[in-house]
């Protein structure tokens, strides 16, 4: 079995992060994944969520949204249709859970991050550039905190990432596109840290449950990638010191 | 009162439409009016509302939405509001009857067109961007249906295209920005053919009523403008001739 | 082509304005033009939306139903459906700017002026007899307010009424009743003031784009008219001084 | 304790009936019980719910809704609400039952006589109203398909009429009006037939429970107050014979 | 025609009330009414709906639902459906009406008792057990409230219960089953107190209007009923004294 | 720290099934983990989604519920709030492929499993509790199947269960109650068969990033308690053979 492009079974697509994408956002970039295309962008806003109310800590959450003409098949618009889809809400849910794993929100006061990630176009891996690309709007919005002295100390306690890795034909594979994720037989996305450390980890057999061993033998695929997707974040990042 | 660049009473901010943005659409566009910028794609469906069936005759819908992130200020996502907002629905609606209007639809046959108008960045006049760039998104996909003999004879008439004029602290402009808009007392939008001829105007008093005079000098800027955007569609359109 | 009962192609409807219909509301009236029904009603509140706290100005909206008895085949209850159509939208959307640009909300005062428009029978026209109607009610409600000193000037600044034309069989035609917007080529509905003055204007090319001549035909037409309405609603009105 | 105009407690307001007071319906009238005013209208159409499907029955099914400015204080649309609200869900589920129980759905045939009531004033008793006025309509509607020769023999089985009967200040009043309903202590709607059958009986205690006696005392006033009902649709139906 | 078991046509089902059935409500129970089963639950919150605000006045109000696999047919949960039945509407209104006449507000003072009937399993005759179980629950509720002197004097006025009674192929019959009720031609559910008082009576004709002679023999055998129902409450209460 | 009644870390709470809690579901029972009590129920529909239509396969799919009253403060019902919590749709859909990795969808035939899971009282673990019941609910359904010789061969490919683990305050502790589970820092389920293969796995940081070593530790207890939860569900189900 030969990936697109040539691509390795241990290997990433081309991962490209353009900063600053939209004016408007305290934060933003566009992020691709191969064909695979979010915009990301994050605004502050000076209040949280009733249950934090006095406890001094600030709340990160996210939404999600695919545009209808960035599958395959045109979707149907979430706001025609009038609800978010199951699928929708768990993605969304998982990045803010993974954005707050990556902050001290002590540190960041009594204010909230709302991330938004908007899929442009879709060829598999959408939640993982989501995340991958959220921690990078979400540290440009922080960055001009600090600058203009809102807050004193960078809350960030360590970049996070996310890639997706999976079974397929029997073979692991690192960071699936949409024809490798329609055939996986397990599905695994993994969040992480800088030090290696797991954020969130999710596998699902697809078809057939899977061995110990083969869980082992994705994470070491996943945690590699992990480490390129952080080196290219701090890439971009460095410009906004 | 000088406008942004130094830009004329009747100019139109620098429109650009880059073609074939998105890859899964039959037709799209990425258009931009200044700072304004929305994505536009067209599919076509083998299907009919259930009001034509049986009259060989196409229909044209469009839908319409703002990314979160698209607005000075961050704007609530409709799908997680339920609904969408009346100004929404009205702009859809819009769309969809201007580009109608340009269409032969016996000619298109019963299969239904599908536009989307997502807007990535707003600064004023997204509505006329829309209908400007869908009307490439759908010729694109309609070509399309040419090359591949579904349909033998092009169903479209005319181009349509359409700006924005108003009345700013007493003098007329044209493709009015978000701050002019802002503080526009008489607010009009044309939408018209190669032809000249009106597709569609709306003209609302924002705050005072106004003579019928300033209506036909209104018209004169934004008929100039319609012919610069139609020539604009025309040079993008040739490469896929 | 004889229009029914003879009427003459720059003529309106009979048109009839019964005011205090309904006990309740602060003013009300119903008001007919020719079969279509409508009952407009007017009630002040003294509260404002949000974004207006403070600002020493009023408010008016509007809120525009159908009885699903009212047409010619049984339309379906929205309270059922669960929401409003994209057209009731438009419509609450257009009286609520018509009757905001007849009142200086200065002069009305933090306080919201509620209109509703319910259409008990439907034979075309009913947003130009809700509007028509709906500046009765307004004006009853206003008059109210004054006697009982809670404001001290009248905050209207001209009567508004709205009348629609269009061209059916290639003819100009005043006042479209059902069967004639069914058959209409272009439909152009024109709100204006006592003064001649356009508070707004919608004309859509139903089937063919049409020349600008043809518009001012159809003004010709529509501010003629605006004039008789006017004198209707200044007859209704005085009993009221 | 005084009643309005001088009426006895076991007497009934005013009532009136103005049979086809729309133009589209294929049954209709405004029935007025005091100032209490509602449009009752029938239409048919030629199809039954699902469970019905093969059985050679028809179906009668009310929806009910109240004008926003049809009561003393504005009430809120519930389009606008984009539901229902409970009491309204409550009072059409009534209304069907209660048509449902006057009519041979056999004879009816394989049809659905759908009807809706809109209280355009409510000044109490606006259920008992509707029953009243839809039977009118209903049977309109019916006295067309037999004219029409759609079906053959009337499914009508007896004339069903409504009315209330309240405890306020420890007296038996009939049919309350707002004023007395808002202080009754018990309030009690029968729906009953031509011959002093009973359709349904629904009694609540607002305040204190109440003894068995009482509700004999209620029922002797309600039976008599249908008994006047009845014989009014009939004089309003027999210039359909 | 044979009741199952063997059972009289005044005659309950074995009637069951495990109290407590629930760690986390203030009060609880499972009611079995036959196969017929619910569980209730009381919770008590410090606060009260706006229009009693000041009044010095509680409230009780009611929810109710069923379980997907409670009836014969599994049926759709409401949660999916996006909203609640008429029929759920109806009975959650009738619980809270029934416990509202129990209870003098002016004792319970400024907080509110939610009461949760959950249906687990349905063999007819739900909103009566609902009834007769809330009792229990809000009884054990209240008894915590004056062990704890959060309240000195129990707001409790009587006893009340609710049960139905119908005709079915010509007979009177108490507490229906589901296949009794599906067969029925008469349904009535009477609720009330100890001293023989009515709280609320429904009678419902489902196929043919009946005589007021058999409405009182249907409320001799409801009465009964209930003596036997207020009975079991006390047994079980009495343990809480 | 010392867990409730003496519980090791490695140990489940008190785990009882009781088969056929319910009489009309095709399968149920009522699952308790410790004081997590779920009525699981399964019931076969002869029908599947369209995607699946003459495929040749069946389906299962799952509905999560909580009751108002089984949480420590009464949590609102989701069929009044007109929709299902994120957090319900990610535990339905979890369920849902749950048991989908357990089952030979070709040897089920084209009908649909519905499961509902509908927790009576939570105490942690409702989503480990309800897989772990789901799955005899729905061997007890589908061995009727076999039994009406519906369907030829047990399409159960091997027993799923699911269990919680977690570290609390530095601790690894297996199968968490409410109390733990609210101080976690990391929550992990896992989902596996009989034979120690994963069919789910998903771990989160609840407040800091963790080693891969604890991963290892946290699933050696993981799969420990799937094996005891496994030899619980075939007690139960020999009965059925």
């Amino acid at each position: 079995m030969e990936r697109e492009n040539g691509r390795k079974n241990n290997e990433l697509r081309e991962v490209k992060i353009i900063p600053d994408f939209l004016e408007h956002p305290d934060g933003s970039c566009l992020i691709s994944f191969g064909k695979t295309k979010v915009i990301c962008s994050a605004n502050i806003e000076e209040k949280i969520p009733p249950f934090l109310q006095g406890s001094g800590e600030g709340w990160i959450t996210a939404e999600y949204g695919m545009l209808p003409g960035s599958t395959h098949t045109r979707s149907q618009r979430e706001a025609v249709r009038g609800k978010q889809s199951g699928r929708t809400v768990e993605i969304q849910r998982l990045i803010g859970r993974a954005l707050r794993a990556s902050v001290d929100r002590k540190l960041l006061g009594e204010r909230t991050i709302l991330i938004d990630c908007d899929v442009i176009q879709a060829d598999g891996g959408t939640r993982t550039a989501s995340i991958t690309g959220s921690f990078v709007a979400m540290a440009i919005a922080i960055k001009k905190l600090l600058k203009e002295s809102i807050i004193e100390k960078n809350p960030i306690l360590e970049n996070v990432a996310a890639v997706s890795v999976g079974k397929v034909n029997g073979e692991i594979l690192l960071d699936l596109d949409y024809s490798e994720d329609s055939n996986a037989e397990v599905d695994l996305n993994l969040i992480a840290t800088q030090n290696q450390k797991i954020v969130e980890i999710q596998g699902t057999a697809e078809t057939h449950a899977f061995p110990r061993e083969e869980l082992n033998l994705m994470l070491d695929f996943a945690f590699n990638g992990i480490e390129s997707l952080i080196n290219l974040q701090n890439q971009v990042l460095k410009n906004y010191d």
